[in-house]
């Protein structure tokens, strides 16, 4: 099985009621790609949030201060803050810097937020690109974290519809016979990780197709990845 | 820039002093796969700790006790507990659970541990499959990790050779001219989730082929990623 994973280039800078569906079925056009049963779409958070709505102005003199309010109005929860940044859980249950709003990639005076319900924004734009193709394809939609003890950024998953969130093994042997002690791997996290290797933060482009991949048809939520509190060891 | 991913198959069991550079050609060969520049190799650390001889007998009657004293050897510092569940830094700086020592995937009686050095296992293989091919290429040897938010687990960086740990996109903007908030991004951990995606922990694939990207030639060592403590918010 080889992956191949192509960047949909030629995206425009999206605004709210854009249909995005059919920006990205025109990339894929021009790209001369036609989706296939199997192939999963990624789409980075920001130009879903954009298409809804959900941004933010920054108003008043302070727009500093402006962005701090919107980050604590978007928080649940704080569980660290030091300087500007805020380590907060949002209304979804994802724990990530200033709860996700972000004030890059966004137009002046402008914070963008998390789509209240990614889930159903991957749902929705997954069942328009499948009733325009004709086939079953999964689609995850994905935002930048940080991670405690790692530098460094990587994107993962937080919102998706016809893939399973996680991968269990539980069963299943290793080549030596021996049951895998590793049973669950966030596969949909991995996917959202390989998609933005061919993404890169400043070359607008905001989404990825990957093929190849036997994942397709589950029916797994984001939530199926936040971890719950009593399993939950750093707080 | 479209990447490809490539299971490198056929990988026999591994045991002490064997030659990996030379499996992995093999293996390249018989896919009728030649290394060119700029392609990324990466390598599950079981069978680079395997070839090392970085194994442990689980002695005595009780294995599991066994394993327990292996973890807490390898262990620089315990930061949780729970059963007999440990979150450790090992000697490395590597935050993660048992401090990398795995049961699974190994021979009956016998733990798996870290690498002792992954950037320099990195770096031999690198250097071997360069001379073989004529090529520059990075390697990039990975683990499995969990997420303390986040369920389920996905494979990151621990050794690398001829690539950078992180992209700094520091002064870059984005679409609409505004400068980049989020400026590292772990491509080294996105490099080896997306290798995962052929892996397969089941399917004794150990190896994977990355062609596409444009990171080869850069000097980084996986301690990059570690955070330094006064960084670390969650301890």
């Amino acid at each position: 099985m080889t992956l191949t994973i192509h960047p949909l280039l030629g995206i425009p800078e999206v605004s709210e009621g854009d249909d995005l569906p059919r920006l990205l079925l025109s990339s894929l056009d021009s790209a001369g790609l036609a989706l296939v049963d199997g192939d999963v779409v990624v789409i980075t958070h920001k130009i879903i949030s954009k298409a809804e709505g959900a941004v933010m102005p920054l108003a008043g003199d302070d727009e500093d201060a402006a962005y701090r309010r919107i980050v604590l109005d978007e928080s649940v929860e704080v569980l660290r803050r030091r300087g500007d940044l805020v380590i907060a859980r949002t209304r979804h249950g994802f724990i990530c810097a200033n709860a996700g709003v972000d004030r890059s990639n966004a137009a002046a005076g402008v914070a963008v937020l998390l789509p209240r319900d990614p889930d159903r924004s991957a749902h929705g734009i997954r069942r328009a690109l499948e009733v325009a193709s004709g086939s079953s394809i999964a689609v995850i939609v994905s935002d930048t974290f940080g991670r405690p003890w790692r530098r460094g950024l990587v994107d993962v998953a937080i919102g998706l519809s016809g893939v399973d969130a996680l991968l269990d093994l539980k069963g299943t042997t290793d080549a030596s016979g021996r049951e895998l002690a590793v049973t669950e791997i966030a596969v949909v996290d991995e996917i959202a990780a390989a998609a933005d290797l061919v993404m890169g933060k400043a070359d607008a482009v905001p989404a990825a197709l990957i093929r190849g991949l036997d994942v397709a048809g589950g029916e797994g939520r984001a939530t199926d990845l936040v971890r719950p509190p009593h399993e939950d060891f750093f707080r």
